[in-house]
């Protein structure tokens, strides 16, 4: 029997179109993020924070950040997916919880802390890392909103240098994407088609 | 009721030990990049390819190049997930297929492209995009994974520069993630433990 996170996976669609008169309370919000986190990151760094923009005010201020989309301000909750450098100093306090609990043993804590230090010290890995872990979570959180019953849409259409300076993004922290979530309103898209296997995929 | 993609979210687990005597068959590797390729692309442009490692011979020499990792041999399939720069040129062929059903004005489709052109001439923001594209692909095929009952490993430590040129990336495409699939063996970790909310979700 196929698994029901098929069908999910299948239908989910980028939202356009939300029903503004829905909201999500706190600890929807939390849940939501919870899911998002529970997603993987290189040596557990789980370099990601979220803002979640939910007031109206908040909502219209970042609407003009985002070249006046309408969804950031119709969707219950805009998501400022961010993504953060790799940072060495913070992985012992991330990592000794799984240290304590006897899993992980603490020579590897300190190997991977070294491996850390090492591998993004070139900028452009510590890029790359900072937009793939706040993707990870992204993503796992557009599918936990469809198990919700609720729509997702993703967008990288805004000012990232606006939104840096105005949520006060630390110097290691990027704007990686920002997720509308909420109640579908009508009119909005199926998913659309996609490329042939074809092109995609090559097995050997 | 809590919807059981909820359940799969929560169980899923960076494996590390897979069983090496299972395999999966052309059919299911292509059901998995399907099901990957339906996530989201900014534009639409899924930029994004995927090489299954599947053959004895060749999850070998991508070991070597993966600092003797095993779990790139003993998964049934190691995946390279590549991520392609945006390119304007190819996003008409991408968007035909939704303009010819009627959803996408044409003249849309060519202010995407136009955009895509204009967004991705900062080689920055091109290479954001191509790890973006393939980490949102690379995230789905895990819980689609996670779905099949099988269990899933994502690695960043590769030797990237020899994988491309190994594997024949194209110059405007990146290895963004190994991803390893199969069958669960003993020894696995659960889910790291995660940062508390409060670290890592403001409101407002």
């Amino acid at each position: 029997m196929t698994h029901p996170a098929i069908k999910l996976i299948e239908d989910r669609y980028s939202a356009n179109r939300f029903d503004n008169t829905f909201n999500l309370d706190t600890p929807e919000i939390e849940d939501l993020v919870r899911l998002a986190t529970s997603a993987p990151s290189a040596y557990n760094l789980q370099n990601w924070r979220f803002i979640a923009v939910r007031s109206k005010m908040e909502k219209s201020r970042l609407t003009d950040l985002a070249y006046g989309q309408r969804k950031v301000s119709d969707a219950a909750v805009t998501f400022i997916v961010v993504g953060q450098l790799p940072n060495h100093t913070a992985l012992p306090q991330r990592l000794h919880p799984f240290v304590d609990s006897g899993h992980m043993p603490q020579a590897m804590a300190r190997e991977w802390q070294d491996a850390v230090q090492t591998g993004y010290s070139d900028p452009v890995m510590a890029r790359d890392e900072a937009i793939r872990s706040a993707t990870l979570a992204a993503t796992t959180m557009m599918i936990a909103a469809a198990a919700k019953g609720l729509v997702s849409g993703p967008m990288v259409g805004f000012d990232a240098k606006a939104v840096s300076d105005s949520y006060h993004l630390a110097n290691d922290e990027l704007p990686v994407m920002l997720l509308a979530i909420g109640r579908a309103a009508q009119g909005n898209w199926p998913q659309k088609p996609r490329r042939p296997l074809t092109e995609v995929l090559k097995v050997q």
